[in-house]
């Protein structure tokens, strides 16, 4: 952490994060943006501000946004939260190229300005996801020489947690986005899991150089010249939980898969075990007893641990969280952002991007692929 | 099932299976192939042949073989089992085209020999799948109409069964691969897990139909024109285990890397649960309570149970089981080789791939992709 980050008297609250940060500047959170807003999502924005002392301004229709107050009873001054109003609402299913050209004063567009202005250091929304990755590249632009910005997700691992890099944003990708990608996920894992040797691996059907497709055989040469810190080569699917890597780099379709996949399996495995412990009182029993277990490893797993995930190569900070997200996802993606910001993840690519120098690396090969 | 296979005497055993059957033909077992050949491989086709009623014919070393048939205490004539002498083996880690040029004597090779010669049904094998994928390509060939044979997993779902196809064989697929895998997939759910509409999804990151890359989009189109009974359009991750669909298809990259990450998942749920019960007297307890409950859950989704996957497309029947398998899971990769056969899922793929004119259906589209 940076001085500026440590010199909080925030409390330390257990997170997944290598530990919690807070900025001088507010983090902007999106107030109208998901299924259950504002309600939830101020909700959220509260326990932020009162768990982690972080400066929060709520954007939203100012009459809602204040009526949640009020019904939280949060007595003005009391934390450190602002309100700005913003005027319309970008909709969950509004197609990104509406939201873009017809909604110049929605939440989600304001506090991406907010962040442009430097007069917060994060944007954080459960809103539209396509509209805020479109609506992030045009407001804040990307950091110089990333071409794309990718969805870094922080998954549950036998070690601690492992970075999925790009978790859904990207479905077509060329050789040098996934280098992007290695770089930025393994900058992000340095300064926000604290772990100083990050072993990035890029995720394939297998762990021989020649698996893969042409594009991520292309991607695993050039990254192999660079001067990544530990790099694996080829990983595999499993090695997303199994504690192998701490940095997975992929596609957004292969990572938007892996994780849906998850998902659907936990839902599965939580669902049908539950089927078979109703079966018997000697089973109901076992789950009573078994209950601290089931919540100490749900802590572990649940993504509202998380919270959010950072759309990185973005010049400025924007958080993507769940639409469904709780009060306490809110609340811990605020504080990721905080951390993110604070920890300055963004200069750190710019500089690792100019150390790799992986530009003239990926022009040294030539190949068709590597445009 | 058809009326040869109904024919049987053989007991009903609990399968994932819509109905185990057997076949006058036996089952060549690939006796060398797999981490634990061929101790693990023998005593799987023995009880096979002794729950099914299953003729199996035992391909590797004799001698090696025959020891173990007199480690089981298995009566010469007691079991309806054959042993086929063959003096090579594949290893484990050979690259397949040294498996195809230099060993014609190879257990892989004179199984896939007994299948084509048709002095067995099916062929069932642990050993290397790159060299079972090139040699029943070279060896059996593909039926007509068909460009890629591909893997078709059986994974759990909240429903029952869902069929993952291509779970591995072929990294890069055109549209008219995807296509020709929705229609055998089909196919299996009907005649194997007795599913009389089949809902078939196409693997993307979403449900939209604008979701997905150049190549899934034109296999959507295509699959739309096709008069599939029930046809989902684009599904995500999570519909592989959440019951709405009943065959995936994808290309072997996307369905590798799905399969894996539920592999690896699984198992740190399971280490990570282990390790929260293991801390207090209490929720050990609780666990020992639940173990029935376990149990049953874990014969849910156990992929023993479903033992081994067809590489589908084959113009002849062979199965391909995880290198670990234990005797259980080549017990049931047996007797689900024997039911593939004895439903006579390749003449239906004949059958449906002429009903649904596919390739005109393809070439009406004028799209470079689909070539």
């Amino acid at each position: 952490l940076d001085a500026k980050a440590s010199r909080s008297s925030a409390p330390t609250v257990r997170s997944p994060l290598h530990a919690q940060a807070v900025t001088d500047r507010p983090i902007a959170v999106d107030a109208m943006g998901g299924d259950h807003a504002p309600a939830v999502v101020v909700q959220g924005a509260v326990e932020a501000a009162r768990d982690f002392g972080q400066q929060v301004v709520l954007v939203g229709q100012q009459p809602l946004v204040e009526a949640e107050l009020t019904r939280l009873a949060v007595p003005a001054g009391s934390l450190p939260i602002a309100v700005r109003h913003a005027s319309e609402v970008v909709a969950m299913d509004e197609h990104a190229s509406s939201a873009l050209r017809r909604k110049k004063d929605s939440s989600l567009r304001v506090c991406l300005e907010l962040v442009k202005a430097g007069e917060a250091a994060a944007a954080v929304s459960a809103g539209n996801s396509g509209a805020l990755m479109a609506l992030g590249s045009l407001v804040l632009g990307r950091i110089e020489d990333v071409d794309r910005a990718a969805i870094a997700t922080l998954l549950p691992s036998r070690a601690g947690r492992t970075v999925l890099i790009d978790a859904g944003a990207n479905v077509d990708c060329k050789p040098q986005h996934l280098v992007q990608f290695a770089i930025m996920g393994e900058v992000y894992a340095r300064r926000v899991l604290g772990i100083a040797e990050p072993r990035v691996g890029l995720l394939t059907n297998g762990t021989e150089d020649a698996k893969g497709t042409d594009v991520t055989r292309e991607a695993l040469a050039v990254l192999r010249g660079l001067r990544l810190r530990r790099f694996l080569g080829n990983v595999e699917g499993r090695d997303i939980y199994n504690g192998n890597a701490d940095v997975v780099v992929c596609d957004g379709l292969l990572g938007n898969v892996a994780l849906k996949t998850s998902e659907g399996l936990a839902e599965a495995v939580r669902s049908m075990l539950r089927e078979e412990i109703e079966r018997h009182v000697r089973t109901k029993l076992g789950a009573l007893l078994l209950r601290p277990a089931l919540d100490a490893f749900r802590r572990r797993v649940d993504y509202a641990e998380v919270g959010g995930a950072p759309l990185i190569g973005l010049d400025g900070v924007a958080f993507v969280c769940h639409g469904g997200s709780t009060a306490k996802a809110i609340r811990n993606a605020v504080g990721a952002a905080a951390t993110f910001a604070a920890t300055e993840v963004n200069r750190h690519i710019r500089e690792d991007l100019a150390r790799h120098d992986y530009l003239s690396a990926l022009r040294a090969r030539p190949v068709a692929e590597a445009d």
